[in-house]
């Protein structure tokens, strides 16, 4: 249960200082929040951990670590994501304040505690509460807050420098290539920051973003936003391959967390990159529309066929069961291949995507219905990557892929994923530090 | 798990005859679809039961009986609601037809069975799967589907008898007035008919709302609809209270299913009403948008006042603790009333709405954000009760509530709920038999 009435475990003294109401609104004047909170304060929530709920042990992962959590992280079930803009402000000062406030919030709510110590109910009856409250009495529940930086927060597309960071710009943080089967929506993808918010409660996780919505006031706010109800990738052998609304299993071949070596090769950015992004990675959305009605019309031999797997089990055409290799030079009795030329498991495989692999964290998604009474439904999806080459490399080789029939590509986003926070630090502290 | 391989419990000769794929999709002529699955096959499934996944055993709600699922039924943590029109037909055959597919399929996917014995993926290869497999291996999640009939099933806007059921029309049956606080959109409330889809997975809820609307190809469309991720009101005493996005429990006062003289009183219609609706419900809908950026500046003393409780316990003012009954005379040292005179609870208490109460039943929902970085969050409010004049007295107590500065209605719908089907039968029977 949040503990709102006792003090976090470790270093209560500190703690008490906490977050400031100035802190966490700017109102007083963005200057005054980073000063209220200062880096030591941040780690003292650290060790503030696991929580129980009724059904059970609820998980809690640390936000402080050598990588930022929501990444490897076993792919919690539910997603709120969301872009903003540094609408309100181009003061140097006020990003790092918000930055912090972001992380020292972050740190309390993702081990169940309230974005500050007096939280929703526990502040002056005269005052508006720090927190929202919705999610006061639910554990942690899995939650991962994983902060980014999109390439306008370098440089404005007009080239300016707002925050004096344009010279540390990594030379691959740039708005992705046009695509065969976008159809892109202006306004709806990039921004200048990004977080997501996974747990397996999504009460959990819009919490979460509706308070450091609400704590980048005056700084920031949403340019969009997307929930998704159901992850489409395990990112641990742990975990059950899910469904995504094309009703096949998705993330069979995904890179899992317990193969450090892959992890290491494909997802977190080394030394040949901008210093301050060692131990990061870079993460790229698509909001894919699916064309669900037209999908459903498909025989069910023609969905295999397009997909290159079963509908069922899962397992590759070309034979075995769900983990079987995907063999591409099967041939069937005729001497056709049994992987389509054109099969998605054909083009995703990383032997077509010049060794390319990506670590996949999507979520289905269905916005209501469109104006015919379609539903408007379909694949958030998430890639983390230690080079956004990759995700245009399997992109490019998919633009034979038989599912563009069924897809559309309406948004996209790319963002360069810091460190995690060493304990008392904040996210982006390598970069403005 | 789904069953998919095993013949359903009870009645597998006739189980098989299922649902004809001309059935489902009404592809072949909606007068069809009636006759292939008939009366008696649909109860085959009946006993069709529980599920257990990983996790533990869920739960699955039998479809049929005295009353629908989704109304007493412990409310389940996730919602997909939707409302539609038949605009594709005006034939009596295929509306009768749609009921007894959508009564078919609803039959066997609250028992975590596919929509028909061939489902996802145990029919041809060389036809679409009659289910589209995105619940596939998951259990029935306590999945319910509450099938309801607007007023314009009965008369269209303009007085017409589509369906030659005008004279069967509840006179209770109507559009609500207008309140203060509505804000309306035009085309997003109404409907002909509608489905409640509850479940603790969000994935099934969905499948069932996308393969009931695949189902109704060619009769009916979406109208509007709309998914809740969080439930805001407890239904059995088992329940703990839920919070909305304003930070309160919400639904402590609610109609409990352990208090059968109070259900029955104020739930179930009886014999005073239309004949065929005994046993059955009117179904209220309305959603709320929430001006939670205005509502998270007040200060948390204010905040507890509009309401009329504490937020952390949610005890009312007067006194005690989350279930201590509302005492509306009790005063302060100063003689000032404790629960103040807007308060929400003191407008919303039976001594203030004639005696009426409701079963409420809603979600929370976030619909993304709007163009100036606002979540578009609020409640989706569904509440059943035995006359909509219930929801009427309530709504118009409600009128001088201090909340209403911070909500806006955007939606209303109002349905019949028929009674429940029974064994073999089809929800709406007892209006066309």
């Amino acid at each position: 249960m949040r503990q709102m009435n006792e003090p976090p475990v470790g270093k209560p003294e500190r703690a008490r200082t906490g977050l400031s109401r100035r802190g966490l609104f700017g109102l007083a004047g963005a200057g005054v929040a980073g000063v209220a909170i200062g880096g030591a304060s941040v780690g003292a929530v650290v060790s503030g951990g696991g929580a129980t709920n009724a059904a059970g042990v609820s998980t809690a992962y640390p936000f402080f670590g050598a990588h930022q959590a929501g990444i490897t992280t076993p792919a919690q079930d539910r997603l709120h994501f969301a872009a903003f803009d540094l609408s309100a402000t181009t003061s140097r000062d006020d990003l790092i304040a918000l930055l912090k406030d972001w992380s020292f919030a972050a740190a309390r709510m993702t081990q169940g505690q309230d974005v500050s110590e007096s939280g929703a109910v526990n502040g002056s009856p005269l005052a508006p509460p720090d927190d929202t409250g919705e999610a006061l009495n639910l554990p942690a529940s899995g939650l991962t807050i994983t902060i980014g930086f999109g390439p306008t927060l370098f440089t404005t597309d007009d080239g300016v420098d707002r925050f004096g960071i344009a010279s540390k710009k990594p030379a691959l943080l740039a708005s992705l290539p046009r695509f065969s089967g976008d159809a892109l929506k202006p306004g709806n993808g990039g921004g200048d920051l990004c977080i997501q918010a996974c747990a397996d409660d999504p009460q959990v996780a819009v919490h979460a973003i509706r308070n450091l919505t609400r704590i980048a006031f005056g700084r920031a706010s949403i340019r969009w936003s997307q929930l998704g109800f159901g992850r489409t990738s395990s990112t641990s052998t742990s975990q059950v391959t899910p469904r995504n609304l094309f009703g096949f299993k998705d993330g069979t071949a995904n890179i899992k967390a317990e193969d450090p070596m892959t992890v290491n090769d494909q997802v977190w950015v080394g030394t040949d990159d901008a210093a301050w992004l060692a131990g990061g990675s870079y993460l790229v959305t698509r909001k894919i529309r699916m064309i669900i009605e037209a999908w459903d019309r498909v025989m069910l031999g023609e969905q295999e066929k397009v997909i290159g797997r079963s509908k069922g089990e899962g397992a590759p055409l070309s034979g075995g069961t769900e983990f079987s290799p995907v063999d591409l030079e099967a041939e069937g009795a005729a001497g056709q291949p049994l992987i389509d030329s054109n099969a998605h498991v054909r083009l995703a495989h990383s032997s077509m995507t010049k060794g390319s692999q990506l670590l996949r964290r999507g979520y289905n998604f269905v916005d209501g219905n469109d104006e015919l009474g379609r539903l408007d439904a379909g694949l958030f999806f998430i890639s983390f990557q230690r080079s956004p080459q990759q995700f245009i490399d399997v992109q490019s080789s998919l633009s034979r892929d038989a599912l563009n029939e069924y897809v559309k590509h309406v948004s996209s986003g790319v963002f360069a994923i810091p460190p995690g926070a060493a304990s008392g630090s904040y996210v982006g502290a390598t970069l403005f530090g």
